[in-house]
């Protein structure tokens, strides 16, 4: 089901059509089963084959995708175990979400069709399957990646109970150079469940990290158990922390939620990483995935100006991070070129006024923090984009030196390039917008596997919690 | 001196002449004092009248900018008493900052000279004032509200020991739509300090609000004095909140940092608002400036996807919200033309589904809360941007309906506009890019004096910010 070589989509309408339109590149055998009439020259349009009935259509079908109205939803469950499916997707919505009485009914009659059978059964309520090596989607916006021919690094799978969620985790993670290998949604989860998916994804070979968007969990003790069990990175983000969040989930996939910090003990515990945000879970994705040496303490810090570097200490400091002294030797080092006036060389580096544009400044800074043992940790610098916005090429450089500073001390970089304060000195121009030139940036340092971040916090968040994740030595 | 007549720049060099190329639109008169042959040609190649020495000047001098080399600064201070100029920026740094022997004693030097004067002095270590009605600045980036004649609201005046931070609020502000009326960094603040600069901008009628960048306090009795007198809201930002943080301070403006914990209560108890970077003040300066009706408890979420309803609920939950459940009455009106299995409509509203375009069904929602008397702190919305790439005047359209509900019903509406979730119907296009739209969209809603914020977390922050701050009812 979840490798499927023949897709059907039951009942979908006009004038979407989004299940049908989103398979526009998928590999497989593509059929559409509608009978509304007013339906029928819209899908056919699409150069896609209607059938009557799901008798009608040849072959086998390894996945049902069903978008009927709820009261029918039934029916079409008996329908597709006779004609022996391989597996169910119900995009259908309107069942124990909705707190309604005929809601919880026709769930009750799906369950007693679909329960004594061996046909998986992803939903009802949900979005479905993302699998990118079939091109097989339930949204356009997840053809992002086959744009970019440089992702590499691990293949992130996600399961989410959320469709928006599961698009948004797939197009923010491909952005920022992760391979998303599949994406599914899993909404009420009424018989495969997120402990199924998980087994699922722990054993499957195009998986390498795991992240999770959770409203409720069905089996608890499996749950943890499995992520104990998993070498692959987890990372969890639950959604309805408390009261009227878990209101809001029990209106969108009915699933029980629980308190929030013994969750996130419970699931660090168990080997997992707990984050809060749509934000949180791509940042340390990201991490993970560009992570080819060790997060830990005593970083090196790197900016421009005084202001920026009391800044980012006090966000790393504030996550725990240790930023130590160097050693006399290399202080001694340093101050043979260090312009003194214009900034500090202790760490944090403030080294603006020393590196301006002279690469060859910068390269000594870099080799004596590579040489110095106090530093382990990582490098993080606070990218300046006017080097970019006033020549490319120097950008270039700048990052060519960064990768040789990595390879050479085996030690992590990760890049923070903030829209407003890394362009300071490119005021607002009519041909450029300060977000472009981030975008653009971004997107560069992205496409050389550097972990780049949005702001000092937000890099220090993600890091610390990777720096404390039990996993993270053996990727 | 924070409101000159006549400026004059000494001992500025080329080739970018920072100050005097800063002043090309100051409505005073504006003087260089540079006796090196090699910098003259460049100094009069900008329309500026250059003298040889400070006695040439004609005139009363209100400011002078001293640019010269730190062995020279204590002459200079001399000769600018002599000649009675009004207040002295003292641009030159490497005095106690460095912590070097000859920085201590030209720092003791130049206090020798100026202790015993009543003439003002802003710095050493510092890049002065910026002054919006004059266009005296001290960056060139700082120009951005003269081409925004939109700004209206609540002037803000920064104080920032931080010449960076000091652009960046500036800029950041302005581009947020708040008019800010000064800006003065400091820097070491050797004779005029924190507490003097304070006590101007809570008289000066300007001042709307004030803003600082800190990094540390010279006087702590009278600076808590200060602020529980003040009838303006002060948003400080703290810089050196712990060891290596402090260590920045020391080598950056030489301040003695202090205990984050202690600070916070100290602030909070005088009734100011501490914040912890650029972004947090920025946001919260945002509030004030929109801010015609008060923030407070029970609050209306509206979102477009179940997913998201669910988000922004945590967020706003972390910090301490409560998100009630409407009247009974409220939910019967709701039930007659809610899109039921597309979204829930308790609160948080997953609103999508019985929006879409249908600015008929979002005028019903909101009516509906609005006279729902179970909400009272205002209503936050995240912006799905499709419907501004479909079709720009449906989006003013949407704008007006809530410019309508605000001023009807009395409560804050603040925007939440994210790049990655807000476009989501959006692949990325050639011809616009997410982040485009997003600044777009952003401008057009901060025109018409919406808060905008970049994501739920930090509207949740900056909301529980303002909303516990003693003089939120006053304003």
């Amino acid at each position: 089901m979840l490798n499927p070589k023949t897709v059907v989509v039951i009942g979908e309408k006009g004038p979407n059509y989004q299940f049908l339109q989103a398979q526009n590149k998928y590999s497989g055998k593509l059929y559409s089963v509608q009978i509304d009439e007013k339906e029928i020259p819209g899908i056919e349009s699409l150069g896609i084959k209607n059938y009557r009935s799901l008798e009608e259509v040849p072959g086998h079908i390894d996945l049902l995708i069903v978008a009927v109205p709820r009261q029918i939803a039934p029916l079409i469950a008996s329908q597709a175990i006779q004609r022996k499916v391989n597996g169910i997707h119900f995009f259908t919505a309107g069942f124990e979400e909705t707190g309604e009485e005929i809601g919880n009914k026709l769930q009750d009659d799906l369950m007693k069709i679909l329960k004594d059978n061996d046909t998986p059964v992803i939903g009802p309520n949900c979005m479905g399957i993302y699998n990118k090596k079939l091109s097989l989607r339930f949204h356009q916006a997840q053809n992002f990646s086959s744009e970019h021919n440089t992702l590499k690094g691990l293949n992130l799978s996600l399961l989410s109970q959320s469709g928006t969620h599961g698009v948004n985790v797939t197009v923010g993670a491909q952005r920022k150079g992760i391979n998303v290998a599949r994406s599914i949604s899993f909404g009420n989860a009424l018989l495969v469940n997120e402990c199924d998916l998980l087994e699922y994804l722990i054993n499957d070979k195009s998986t390498d990290m795991i992240a999770f968007y959770l409203e409720g969990v069905k089996d608890g003790r499996r749950f943890l158990k499995l992520i104990n069990s998993s070498k692959k990175p987890i990372i969890i983000w639950k959604g309805g922390r408390s009261k009227a969040g878990a209101r809001a989930v029990a209106s969108h996939t009915a699933s029980m939620a629980s308190n929030a910090v013994i969750w996130d003990q419970l699931i660090k515990d168990a080997g997992g990483i707990s984050v809060n945000s749509l934000d949180e879970l791509i940042n340390v994705a990201i991490l993970f995935n560009n992570q080819k040496y060790r997060v830990s303490n005593n970083l090196a810090l790197i900016t421009m100006t005084g202001g920026q570097s009391v800044a980012i200490t006090d966000a790393f400091e504030d996550h725990g991070f240790i930023i130590p002294q160097l050693s006399n030797r290399s202080y001694k080092q340093l101050e043979k070129f260090y312009n003194v006036i214009g900034g500090s060389y202790r760490n944090p580096f403030d080294a603006g006024a020393t590196i301006n544009k002279e690469m060859d400044n910068f390269k000594r800074i870099l080799d004596i923090i590579g040489k110095d043992n106090n530093i382990k940790g990582g490098l993080v610098i606070d990218i300046n984009t006017r080097i970019y916005t006033d020549n490319v090429n120097e950008f270039k450089s700048f990052l060519k030196l960064l990768n040789s500073f990595r390879n050479k001390h085996k030690m992590p970089v990760i890049l923070v390039i903030h829209t407003l304060t890394s362009t300071l000195t490119m005021t607002d121009r009519d041909d450029n917008s300060r977000e472009n030139v981030s975008a653009e940036t971004s997107q560069f340092a992205t496409d050389q596997a550097f972990p780049v971040f949005n702001s000092f916090n937000d890099a220090a968040r993600a890091m610390s919690l990777v720096a404390s994740h039990k996993l993270d030595a053996n990727i």
